[in-house]
């Protein structure tokens, strides 16, 4: 349906249509073509679409991203050339959501093929692209050829902690079976504020990124708190599979005390999510073991956290809303649950009538250095497992007041489903250390060694849809470099 | 010693030069001074000194600021016209503590008298602003008709818990005398990462700052955590008297993967101080109750922070430097030290031979607005009750690689000393609630009211050496504004 070749696995389907921001290789000839363009090495707004990534700034500037149909409201104020030339995407994450949608549509527009067209989501072709060769040549680039950048100066950062399964795993495993869950698990999104400047993209362009394995603080005897720590590279280097979103719209500020931050309804928090990504929060647990008492985890999650670079906007997400595997909420969601349990019914702050979830596949493999061809595949989870959805958690987040800003990153907190092949984790894929991860070249993990890299991916597919994929967040682990 | 006429008890004496970020009234007429300057209400770089903030971005286009000593070392590609016309002290931040030195050095030049400069702090008088009448006026405007901005865009805060005090007074109302301190409190600075975008400046200009009254989840009953929670205002609302620093200096950047971090060694931490600060963090106790189990504070402290606008450098400060009152750690310290105990020795990356603090007073009033002439203090502490001193908590954050960029800030936790007049919050000043504060207009409190606006001070004071205030840090609480 698009006049882009785009092979039926490919996570970048006319119906996705993600935002990113990218940057090209410099061109060794003027190809002929003027417009008052960035220079290619500039990062600047992009979309994927098949195996190319498409300059926004420049399908902006050749005039294809003006006079956006205002079907859906108010998209006033909106210069998509000063805009889309900005090296990151804040600009465009402090419009609003029927700017959002306004030019996602525009954008499907170009991509598809004419004689399709009245059928294809409701939107006519516009042929201005694919009929200007020279134009495309120059804002069409193989991602191959792209090297991503953080897609957002991001704010503040937050970390939940809503899958259900995985708060029941770790608290089996540090408390006992009878306290797993804490008893304000049910009642709110519990999460803690990250570190946002530890924050990087995933490779792109074939290249892999890479994080280090962290030195710090480790207890030198588990069973007395009180012989102290020790320095030294962490042992128990971990990752945790995660699906973070970006916070768009303008800030929640206090219509009386304009300063301050006023909370964001229910809502309103579903026009203020402009999209989602891939996340991996590192995590050195035996550093996180002695400091997290009682003040949460801190050195040994600040050190570096990876995120996928293509964010993929709710309108792409919204044909795979589905009920959650976590259970029903009281007050709100799908009336065919089927689930096992009934819970209790959250404060109305937080009730969500459409309560529920998408279902997106997510998986996590390890590619060894020492066997670069292999990747095991070591988890398989879903977006669907999460309990707390990221409606309720922007609304909790700014309950006392927080201004939430655009660019602010909330992540899901570890996805893990029910059974064991679903752990998102090596904590618990391996049960805190005591079974064995096998790898398909014929080793095996409990936590990761250096020079494993780690690479997930999440895709939502279902017929008559192109897929709706979020490309791969991966990095690989470097060995520590203590203080001499 | 300064030809700016300043009195005994002002906070910003020759011997300060704080910075700061302010705007300054519309003028009503040209005074007949023409430089390519920023307009009047532009928020822009600011000393002050006496009753004046004197204008940065002006001293520099005058020329100023130009030629810098460079006996400190390296001030390589600092460009004053440039980085003091900035909305932010971010640009300044970034430069090397040279050049605090060097710019310091030349505005103490600038505003010295001229007759007994060599004896002054080495430095020789500079009559080119006291004898530039047009100049004076134009740059220097009374700090009673000038609005101070938040001096940096913060991009990641940090709130620490590194007063030995009031870590043990909180232990003990939530778990027991016995196990007050968690083992791992004397190994490192235990700290959680904070909301950024929810910090705001002091009132300033004569104008009283505000804050909101949060609404959040409240526990229903204290004895049965099963019967969960209920929404509404905060009846707990708190201060946290604290000091906070901002981090300046290039980002640690690991040399061989350069967009991850490496740790800061303890000499490094020393360069990478930028100056200090008066915060107010400001904490719903019932909230935090219910929420802070597993991963720390979260919606009851990410709604507001206050802090003082001015920012005060080391240099400032060093006249003051003296021994804790919290402990001697083993490894490092004043030879004098008379304390009660021997602590463990912290790790070697946090041994500091220079270990020590600042003698610096620091008080809370409070002025309820049912009688707004009458202000109480309630609390008289001192930045030497800390435990861990901020180069600590600096290195500490980034041992396993955290990048630490400038503008960020980091807070010492709640400052409690040992007398019961000397604890930094009302939590510790209430015991729990379970005493009354007496105010002098006769009214009590266990915590904060409507209407109350909380005062904070700090100032150091020294014969032979001109006084080094914080100014204030003050914001009155607005009453709550529950959902409907
Ligand atoms: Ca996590
Ligand atoms: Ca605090
Ligand atoms: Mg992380
Ligand atoms: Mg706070
Ligand atoms: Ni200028």
């Amino acid at each position: 349906k698009s006049w882009v070749n785009i092979s039926d696995d490919c996570d970048f389907s006319i119906d996705n249509i993600p935002f990113g921001v990218g940057s090209f290789p410099k061109l060794s000839e003027s190809n002929g073509f003027s417009l008052p363009t960035l220079q290619p090495d500039a990062p600047r707004c992009c979309t994927a679409i098949g195996e190319y990534a498409v300059d926004l700034h420049l399908l902006a500037e050749a005039g294809l991203l003006d006079d956006l149909s205002r079907d859906e409201g108010n998209i006033e104020n909106f210069h998509p050339r000063i805009v889309f030339s900005q090296p990151t995407l804040n600009s465009f994450m402090s419009t609003n959501k029927n700017t959002w949608v306004a030019v996602r549509n525009r954008l499907i527009s170009l991509f598809l093929e004419d004689d399709n067209s009245k059928q294809d989501h409701g939107l006519v072709a516009d042929s201005r692209l694919r009929d200007n060769l020279p134009l495309r040549n120059l804002a069409m680039h193989p991602l191959q050829s792209v090297t991503c950048h953080l897609p957002a100066t991001i704010g503040d950062y937050t970390d939940f902690y809503s899958s259900r399964e995985h708060a029941t795993n770790v608290g089996i495993m540090f408390r006992g079976k009878d306290n797993a869950l804490q008893p304000n698990w049910l009642h709110m999104p519990i999460g803690y504020h990250g570190r946002s400047s530890s924050i990087f993209p995933s490779g792109s362009g074939g290249k892999m990124a890479s994080i280090r394995r962290p030195c710090g603080q480790l207890q030198l005897d588990a069973n007395d708190p009180l012989k102290g720590s020790t320095y030294g590279p962490c042992k128990l280097m971990d990752f945790e599979l995660e699906v973070a979103f970006f916070v768009g719209g303008s800030p929640n500020n206090d219509s009386v005390a304009k300063q301050i931050g006023r909370p964001i309804t229910l809502d309103e928090a579903k026009e203020r999510i402009f999209g989602y990504v891939l996340m991996n929060d590192w995590s050195a647990r035996d550093i996180q073991k002695w400091e997290y008492v009682p003040l949460g985890p801190f050195t040994s999650k600040n050190f570096a956290t990876t995120i996928s670079p293509w964010i993929v906007t709710p309108m792409a997400l919204e044909p795979f809303r589905c009920e959650t595997s976590a259970g029903k909420q009281g007050g709100g969601g799908f009336d065919t649950f089927s689930g096992p349990r009934e819970d209790p019914t959250p404060l109305e702050y937080l009730q969500d009538p459409n309560y529920g979830s998408y279902d997106s596949n997510l998986s996590v493999s390890i590619n060894p250095s020492s066997t670069p061809g292999t990747e095991t595949e070591i988890c398989k989870s879903n977006l669907k497992h999460m309990y707390w959805s990221s409606i309720q958690q922007l609304v909790h987040h700014s309950v006392t007041g927080c201004l939430m800003n655009p660019g602010d990153l909330l992540a899901s907190g570890t996805i893990s489903g029910k059974e064991e092949h679903n752990f998102g984790s090596m904590l618990e894929l391996s049960w805190n250390g005591s079974r064995d991860i096998k790898l398909s070249c014929g080793d095996t993990r409990k936590f990761l060694k250096d020079g494993d890299a780690v690479i997930m991916k999440g895709w939502c597919d279902k017929n008559g849809i192109g897929r709706v994929g979020f490309g791969e967040c991966s990095a690989r682990v470097l060995p520590a470099d203590p203080f001499p």
